[in-house]
């Protein structure tokens, strides 16, 4: 197109110049995260209008140079480094967005918030409950602000559920089942990588897939009092070595309302993709979610309706009155997954250029935190054979 | 109609008369499992051509004497009795059918057995463990056939996953999650009725739903090692009393063959009327299945699927080489729950003709006190927050 | 079992006799629709308690001498003939059922009439609208009652969507869209067999199947007041002949009310084995049906539903107050095809015994007539490229 | 933020130059269709990688100043104004984007291909098929690349039927059936709108939905030959005057493979959002899709399937190897109605950059108009009553 090319750079008279102040973005992490983070501050700067601040993706941070260096030019970050320490020192960050391998949460995240940057840190927070306890501690602390990016909270039909229940449309909770089945590491030939590794990833379908319908149950139920738990390593011998964490677990739950549940999530349930599925009864109403079909959310009314009014209703959540879709589109031109994430930084911006709070619709550190605590009581469960009972600390 | 009315009693030539044999049936009970045994038998009779035996409807015992009179008349059978030990008495009574409440199943059962009638028994066996191995052990001692009515065996797309199993398409099995949903008591101010009190119940949504769920289990995966489990009432004082039984459960179970997975029941799972609904990932293959579209099976493949072959499948169970299917109607042209028992009782009329085994595609009393087994193992552990290992007993 | 045989023919003391009366049937054919409408006579005497009237099946005739004779034993008809005037002639058939080819239909149904027997006769009414015309002319004259067999009619979902239009809970009708749709004839090594042989079909998806639905669009919306279509045969070479009848047609109708709509059927949708649907869309609502979910009727609300109301609703239709649910079991306990014939029979005896209407909720003849005159007017568009308008003639 | 606000615009040694050429965009519309244009140049850059080209947002066009300017803002576009003739007299845009009215379509369009810059135009093309040939003529001639923007042609579902239809996996095609359902005009108070003028729009639910669905039949079927049609203007008379466009249209076409189908749009049918459905029955196979699940396909095997491979599948279209998803997520991460956007415009200038075909999996103007030869058949057997045989001029 070079004969075409012109000067396109000369700003006119009539450009307006009363843009929202922006934010310095830096980033730890490049692959299937760090795209989903990326994109969504490039849409948001638009797609919310106006956005809370203008994200100015300032650097990007990896381990690979060549990767690393073709992420910033992809995703037009400023400049990028091969050590997150810089992300940390350079004065142009403002947002620490930590989107890297579980094993790189803890300290870079501490570090970056103790240099007064606000934190988003991908889930599973740390890789266990003390890990986890350590970066809520320390980066409270600090006062800057913190999230555990927990997008699912940020789906309009979990949003939408969250209000039903807060405005009391289901009455008393009774059940809660929720289950997150994949099945990408069905082949026994499939190599061992750093989500098979405990040393890196902490535990495996449990804090990968599980800690998002734990901290569903928490947003959407109430706080988790006992749970036991089973876990399964269905193929432990793999290439490129032993596998040391979980490929499946499943786990029945006490929550503090009096309500009752069941946790599962697996990477050999064959057939299911991205399938993480979440019921929820109560006296007054029920509803139900699937990920593979995210703008719809099912809606049963209670024991009084007539009817006219009975039967399991399927919201195509698409409204303009709809959460979040005051950003969108007309009704029924459904969104994506990645469209969470557009949700969820908008929200933390947000907060940050309101020094509003990240909860309770964000989860905090604190809740990334107690998600943990849960989840190493279903791995004391699986050994102890007992029914675990959780105590979260405070800090 | 009177003045239409003609003599039809009068036999022509040309009737056939080489029928089969018939087999005299007693029934215990009237009420809803009664009228879906009562049309069972009758439909049999020319639906299933020619039918291994011809059922005739013998005599009905219920306690209420115009009810009984009522259900004779309106069922066919040609007496009725207030006292069951008439059925046992009686030497036209060949099969003992026990459709009454679950207090009345040992005794009665017992005694027909012991009498040499067979005896087909609706589920859950006996209020308790002991009290079902009880069952087992002395009616398998008199050699009569017997089967515990679990006619969910007999749902076609049922029939059809064991057999898919059998044959190996799923390949190893790694996961079973079923939950059996229903509402009806959600009410406080509904009654507390005997399906809610522990003397003639033996247990709430355990015994009655949690039962057809740990049976299909057993029959599509294998036999149950461990079980934890956790139990709810959630409205214990109702008009007529104290509520002394479960309202829900949930449990987690490890099979022998090393599968994990989860049991659930309740009567409080608002908008769900009769979910039964269960799924199965194996290494090859996965089976999904939802009661209240029994007609349709659905199917995942495997890893080594081809775009061409991916996705989940719908099977409508309705091709005449579908089980069952070569006694009902052309493709498409679905079938109803009641069917379940046309097909079941069938099958115990095909055992006794043939004298051939109940099990394993139908359910013996042995499985009947297995399953029994597995809920008080749940019982147990809500109490004492464990793992509970199982073991069972032989006669 | 000859060995445990009893007397059971004694009746006892207690037998109550104050049964309903009885009514004599006599059936023209036992294939298919023989043996649905033989299923229903049987079962409607004790599913629906009391019945109208306790139907005696008399005599069934057809032409082969052993399938006949077969048939009356296993449905238990006390006699049989290979010569439909033996029904006729029949003093004790007081209804004369015809289940037969539709080359049948007419000539026996009006002899039946005109021998004072009530009639119900399987769709379609005649092969052609003159045919039709004929017969719902003479048997109107005789006074006896008249049901063309639309048994979609019965299905409870359908008369529940009558009975929300009839309280006007969908508002002015804007869009009626139906299509039937079938693979069973794929197959070009298929043999031609009666229902692809114009002389005894009349013709092929459209009366077969394109009656139903047209049948369904004037049950729900309303009477049709043009109508322009197109015909196809894919295969007209077949094993056995040379196929002179339709295997698809595509139609669009204006009715009476305002309302526009398609009507559509096929043979040759592969995949589809029974699916019926349609979906009417009214200035208050919407309804969606799908024959093989029968058991579901989805809803939607109008444009003043408020978030909480707002969504497409499933309702499993099996409560005990919807349209005759007073005759089966607990909610969600779903029934099948077959059990439509329950109903309509049900609703025939009913209108006998009473001296009721058989319309407006079931088919009468004049039902079946107009239905055939929009089929042969779909038959006249495809000829002459033109909309046709509808006239249907008085008696 | 000011006080963390760093220098960020000062490149930093490590920064790749070697990005693909640019493209400068010149765009005539902000409102829905602008802001999904806007949204997709902007994706694509790093979704798709490397792009084809650059997009740079050079201007765009809008007749409110204000409006036009704050678009200009939210976008990204380097300057606005509110005569679209400086779009075509500005050298730096290559490609004109034309989201405007369809009133606007026709003269700017021309004007720019003319101005020797690349078109894309939104669907309908032109108001009539007169106009529309008119700029498929015009554009032609002048070597332009050119695409009518349908696209739903670029939902991976859709490619992937359209690529097994290809592969001959459908067979012979017999079927096709089609509507597009919305309800947003039901309020007799909503007002007359430019979409409700037919000197604006052309045609009400014809030309703005029925198009689409009219594209995808010749995309996946073949040619029409032949169409009869109904048109409904439900309510005429509206705040803001008298509406004198279709607010649906009912329509039966014939193809020239021999397949015959339907076609449907509507405004009023309540309840349904974005309802564009479709069903092709083929001698192989069968395909389904509904826009409002649009990450999924639903195959139907063929009549030589075995139990084995029988019954419907759902494919949830997000696997590596299925179109487009190259650019995505893991298998099961859904994508949304904007991405079909990305996909249209990628390809577009990836022609661009290859001087490759639009056709024939993009939409040209000749497409554009051909579809709207077929509506305005469809306009005219409204009015004649007659099926109308479908010419298409040649340029």
């Amino acid at each position: 197109m070079s004969g075409l090319k012109a000067d396109v750079a000369e700003p006119v008279a009539s450009r307006v110049t009363d843009l929202p102040d922006t934010i310095g973005v830096g980033m730890l992490g490049y692959a299937f995260m760090g795209k989903a983070h990326a994109h969504a501050y490039r849409a948001l700067s638009y797609m919310t209008w106006p956005p809370p601040l203008r994200p100015l993706l300032v650097s990007v941070a990896g381990r690979s140079e060549d990767a690393v260096a073709e992420a910033a030019l992809r995703y037009g970050f400023e400049r990028w480094t091969t050590d997150w320490h810089d992300l940390v020192a350079d004065p142009a960050v403002e947002l620490f967005d930590n989107s890297g391998p579980n094993s790189f949460h803890a300290e870079p995240t501490i570090a970056a918030a103790e240099a007064g940057k606000h934190v988003v840190c991908e889930k599973p927070l740390g890789r266990t409950a003390d890990e986890s306890f350590e970066m809520y501690r320390r980066v409270a602390a600090t006062g800057v602000k913190h999230m555990c990016a927990f997008n699912y909270r940020f789906v309009p039909a979990v949003r939408l559920a969250r209000e039903m229940i807060e405005a009391g449309e289901l009455g008393e909770i009774y059940h809660f089942r929720a289950s997150y089945l994949q099945d990408w590491i069905l082949d026994p030939a499939f190599a061992k990588l750093w989500r098979l590794d405990r040393s890196v990833a902490g535990s495996g379908a449990l804090g990968d897939l599980g800690a998002h319908i734990i901290d569903l149950g928490r947003f959407l139920v109430g706080e988790v009092e006992s749970i036991s738990g089973v876990l399964r390593t269905f193929i432990d011998d793999r290439p490129g070595g032993r596998v040391d964490v979980d490929d499946a677990f499943e786990a029945i739950a006490e929550f503090d309302g009096g309500a009752v549940g069941t946790f599962e999530a697996s990477r050999f349930a064959t057939g299911r993709k991205n399938s993480m599925r979440w019921e929820i009864n109560g006296s007054k109403g029920s509803l139900a979610f699937d990920l593979e079909r995210l703008n719809e959310l099912q809606v049963s009314p209670g024991p009084d309706a007539t009817t006219a009014e009975a039967g399991l209703r399927t919201i195509l959540v698409s409204e303009g009155d709809h959460p979040f879709w005051q950003h969108w589109w007309p009704p029924g031109h459904v969104i994506g997954w990645e469209h969470t994430f557009v949700h969820e930084l908008h929200h933390f911006l947000d907060a940050i250029v309101s020094d509003g709070e990240v909860g309770p619709y964000g989860a905090t550190f604190e809740d990334g935190y107690r998600t943990a605590e849960i989840c190493d009581a279903i791995v004391r469960s699986h050994e102890t054979r007992a029914r675990e009972a959780l105590t979260y600390r405070a800090i």
